[in-house]
Formats: structure tokens, C-alpha cells, sequence
């Protein structure tokens, strides 16, 4: 079987590998629909986060069941489903309060680059479908695994509640998803920060009132004036940068929310700074498998468009340009067809 | 008049000092029935926070009013008041979100350790009792001022509900009223992280189910022992110190709430560590006068006695033995009469 391997910094190849099998009585095997390239994994692509052996790549797909081993219930061979990046029993106390990518059984997904993927927990860790989807709405069920999910969790995490004033930092796939989330949530005002026309555009698309393209010091003094001096209600770190962060801390109101969903490099926090801010800060790996099956609704109800960020299409075969091109900030996100 | 005024470390006086006057319209001037040292105090007293020219000190007060300014309208001369440590307007929008501690117009009371206190804001600042109280109350509602309102802050701001699993940590009067804020909103089981059995038996008193003498790993391991192995839901940090945040955000499940009310001293987070602890953090200087009307209320119909706290009293003069008693940690907490 075919998939990406990163072999060293922008060294992707797509290159065989053992063909995944039950090796676990509650795993499913999956064959994938769509899988794509996350923003985090250009980490290691950048050799920012070093790669000491050749890994396996990708944690987001959807794709019909082929196989399911014995102790799997409610999951059956031939059904259509969406995973989260986390696996999860979505049975344990941390799940049953809602955290289920902090699963006490949790293993994070990392060979779904590829046509075939073994999930563990399978139970607990997809959701299907009723029927098989509609081939036109693959996309957004897609980014229903982990980029919108992430978005709506940055949302959720940051108390976005019907007439809110939203800033969101970072216009990556996740943020534009999380100006979604933000709009679906009943956000009155959604600034996006963004200084890319074809993002700001989507952004304003998916709901952004507002477009900030100042950054740093600059940037949070134009919330400040879009605020009434004192900042934003909520406002959803969509990056993971020490600048990122202390921009969305110091956007935020006395008593608002900072939600932080990209993994956090290099970040900082000094305590008395945090303290004086008085803000609210939640974040983490996005409980995606909480989300899902209203997600998933929302997209075969019509209701919502995530696939849009997917603005380059490749075969899997062609991951190795899928990389460069989100690299080169030529493409927001890429989905790729095995 | 006669005030505390600190010199330098462990150097303080009980000296002459001008008395205050009406300097804005908005002031008032209170005669204070009883004020006290505050945790916070220790601080500068102890030369961790330097101290760089004689400094009057206080910020927590109970008292009758005596004079106010022209522009103050709902309070009056010769009510009985308590007001928080932060004066705030209580109009503006953080106020209105009811973050008063970070007002735009805040200023940190700090001359309070004296018969007469200028209180800047009067009306939004101070809230009058509707007959003087009797005497034996004073010290239950000199502790809403600060200590209470700051304990109560830290349940809040913990999400502190019907059924949580609480943990507090630090055995000061803070988080000895952090134990009875928790207990008053319902809270099932409270572990409260003390190793000195005077504080042991207090915190019983107010409500502590579980007594956890170990500190560091140690503590976060018989946390985790007592909480089905993944940590509590609410995590009270009522010390300020990077050893009792570290432990407080470790005792925590994923999922769950930690509290910070103490200024934090040296702490430094990692994101990528907090980012997976996946908890929410909220905390800073306690929005005390948010709580004021409740916290009044349930001392004067006998619900609730926080100035239990208070396990020395002596006369103002004697203020700099209150210092060293609580230094040496001989006293938990000391009031002083005018």
C-alpha cells in the first residue's frame, strides 16, 4: 500500500508501507474517501519540529469501513464515517465530560496520508452516517474531522455566545473555520487578522464583519479602537506562536476568553502578565468526537460549507506538491484523493 | 493621623501620616471600624517585592462613612460601608461584565491600615449595610472586603458547582475561604492541601472533606488517587508561587478549571504543557465588588462566618506585632481595631 512518509525537513514521499490489519479487537479498518495536510504538519515538514526517523503523515479522513474487528458494536463494514484526529473510548470519565482527546485510551492518528487506515476504539472514535453521503459534500465531511473541528472548538472554548465581538488570530484553515464557528455560534462582530486577499475573502464569506491586517502591537491596538478601548470578548488563537498568543491576550477584555488551538511553540506565559490581563484561557486538542455528529448534521444539512478552505485538490499520489504548495503559501489547505 | 507605613524588609511603623481629605468629588471618607494585614502584605514586608521609599499600607475595610464628596449619591454620611480593594465606577463596561477589579477608572487601595481612608468612587466602590451592624459581625464583613471576596472569586472563577470535586491549595485565610466559598456553591468533596494542623482543622470547619498534607508530585499523586486517577474537577490556587501552580494545574482533569487569585510571584507557564493539561485558567485580582451585595448579605443572616479567619486581634498601634505574627506564621490572619 502507498502513503506519505517524511523522511527529513520537506522530504514528503509517497512511497509503500505495510498495508494496515486488525490488530486490536475494537479497531476498524477504514478506506479513505479524502484525506488532507494539516498546518501542523508543516511543523515537522519545516524540520521546526525535528523528525528523527521516517514517520507516516496525515490524522484527518473519512472513507467507508471495510473491516471491523470483534469487539466493534455500533460500527459495521460498508458504512460511511469521520474520525477525529484523537482516538478515544468516548466511555471514560474525561469523555463523558467532554474530553475525549484527552481519552484515557487516547492515541493520536498519524498514517491517514494514505488509502487504508486502521482506527483504534473504533466505537468510540467515528461516526456514521446514516446513508452514504453525496460525493460533492466529501469535502466538508472531511474537514469535519479535525480542521473545522478545531475551529469550533476555538469558539466553543472561547465562549462565543450570540452578540459577541470575535477577533480570531491567525487566517490559516483553522481560523477561517473558526470565523465559521464563530458565526454559527451567533457572533455579532467577527474580526478576522489576516493580511492575505484570498483569505480575507473567505474569511469575510464564512462571516467575518471585520478585517485587521495590522499585527503585533498594531494589531492589538486596532481591536482596541474597534472595541470601545477595551477589547474583544472572545478571541480564538488559531496559530501557536509566542507573538500569536500574546496578540490574542492582549486583544482580549478584562473577564473575556482566549481559546488556543494550534500546539504551541515556543510559547511563554509570564503568570503577573496573565494575572493583570484577567482573562479567561482554555485550550488543548481539539475535542473533536464531542462535535461530530452535530458537524456532520450541519453538513448534510446544507447549513455549512467547511470544504471551501480545501482550495487545491491533488491525488494522493501528488502529496509531495500537496506540502509545497501549503509551504508556499500557494494553497490554504489541501485535500488529497487515494 | 496614625497609619502603618512600611520602611524597608520587616520594617514597619505605626507613624504619623496626613489625614485624607475629600480630593474629588467622587470620594468619600470612611472611619474605619476595623481593618486588617493581608497575605499580600507579606510580600513587600518579607523584601520579595522591593520596596523603594516608605509605603502606607492596607487595602481591606469595614467602616462608617463621614464625609463625601459633592458628586456621590447613593452613598451617605453615617452609614456602616465595606468596599473592595480596587476602587472601581461600577458603570463602565468591564464593570457592567463584572470585572470592577479591573475598572478603567480602577486604582488599588493602599492607605487602609489607619483610622481614615479616603475611598475614591464611593458610589461604586462601597456598599452600605441598611442599619449598622452589630459588633460582633465586623469581622465576617471586614473579610468580605478582600479575603472572602477573593476565596469566593477563586470558586467562581473555577466553576465551582452542585456535585464538583474541589481542590484547594494553600492553607492561608484565602484558601481557607476558598473552602467555604466552595462548600456555599454546592461543592461535593473539597481536598484542601494543608500541612499545619491549626489550618487543618479550620478548613474542616468550613467544609473540607479531605485533608492532603504532601506537596509537589507527591500531593498531585494522592490528588489523583482521590479523584479516580484523573484529577480533580476544580483546582483553587491560592498561593501565587510557580511550585503551587505547577500543582494546581497537575491536579486538574483535562476538562477541568484551575483558579489563580494570588499575584503570582516568578511563575512562568509552558504552553505546550498547558496546552495538553487541556484545563481552563482563569484568575487575577478578585472582582470583589461583583460579590459584595451577596457575600454581605449571607454574613448578616448568619449563613456563612468568614471572619473566623481572623485568629488575632489587636489595637492599630500594634500593627507591626500583626506583621511578625503573621511572618512567622503564628497567626493566620490579623485584625486590627482603630
Amino acid at each position: 500500500m502507498l502513503g506519505a512518509v517524511l523522511h527529513g525537513p520537506r522530504d514528503i514521499r509517497f512511497e509503500d508501507r505495510p498495508e494496515p490489519k486488525i490488530t486490536r479487537p475494537t479497531d476498524a479498518i477504514v478506506s479513505l474517501s479524502a484525506t488532507c495536510i494539516c498546518g501542523s504538519d508543516l511543523w515537522p515538514y519545516r524540520g521546526i519540529q525535528p523528525v528523527t526517523q521516517p514517520t507516516p503523515m496525515g490524522h484527518e479522513y473519512c472513507g467507508i469501513v471495510e473491516e471491523v474487528g470483534r469487539e466493534v458494536t455500533n460500527i459495521k463494514p460498508g458504512q460511511f464515517v469521520v474520525g477525529s484526529f484523537a482516538s478515544s473510548d468516548n466511555t471514560c470519565v474525561i469523555c463523558r465530560h467532554g474530553y475525549q482527546s484527552s481519552c484515557v485510551h487516547r492515541e493520536f492518528m498519524s498514517e491517514a496520508q494514505s488509502c487504508l487506515l486502521r482506527v483504534p476504539l473504533a466505537d468510540g472514535t467515528l461516526v456514521a452516517t446514516n446513508d452514504l453521503p453525496p460525493k460533492e459534500l466529501i469535502p466538508s465531511l472531511l474537514a469535519t474531522s479535525d480542521v473545522l473541528g478545531t475551529g469550533w472548538f476555538a469558539a466553543d472554548a472561547a465562549n462565543v455566545k450570540p452578540g459577541s465581538t470575535v477577533v480570531v488570530v491567525g487566517d490559516g484553515a483553522v481560523g477561517l473555520l473558526a470565523v465559521l464557528s464563530a458565526k454559527q455560534m451567533g457572533a455579532e462582530r467577527i474580526i478576522a487578522m489576516s493580511r492575505h486577499a484570498s483569505r480575507q475573502k473567505l474569511a469575510r464569506e464564512f462571516g467575518a464583519t471585520d478585517i485587521v491586517s495590522e499585527r503585533g502591537e498594531e494589531g492589538v491596538a486596532r481591536i482596541k479602537d474597534l472595541t470601545k478601548g477595551v477589547g474583544a470578548d472572545s478571541v480564538l488563537e488559531c496559530v501557536g506562536t509566542p507573538e500569536s498568543m500574546m496578540q490574542a491576550i492582549r486583544a482580549t477584555r478584562p473577564g473575556g476568553y482566549v481559546a488556543y488551538v494550534g500546539v504551541p511553540h515556543g510559547v511563554e506565559l509570564d503568570g503577573e502578565d496573565l494575572f493583570f490581563a484577567h482573562v479567561h484561557l482554555h485550550g488543548g486538542p481539539a475535542p473533536v468526537r464531542r462535535y461530530l455528529p452535530e458537524l456532520i448534521r450541519l453538513v448534510l444539512d446544507g447549513k455549512i460549507d467547511p470544504g471551501k478552505v480545501f482550495d487545491l485538490t491533488l491525488p494522493l499520489e501528488q502529496v509531495a506538491e500537496g506540502y509545497r504548495a501549503m509551504d508556499e503559501r500557494r494553497a490554504i489547505k489541501t485535500l488529497l484523493r487515494p
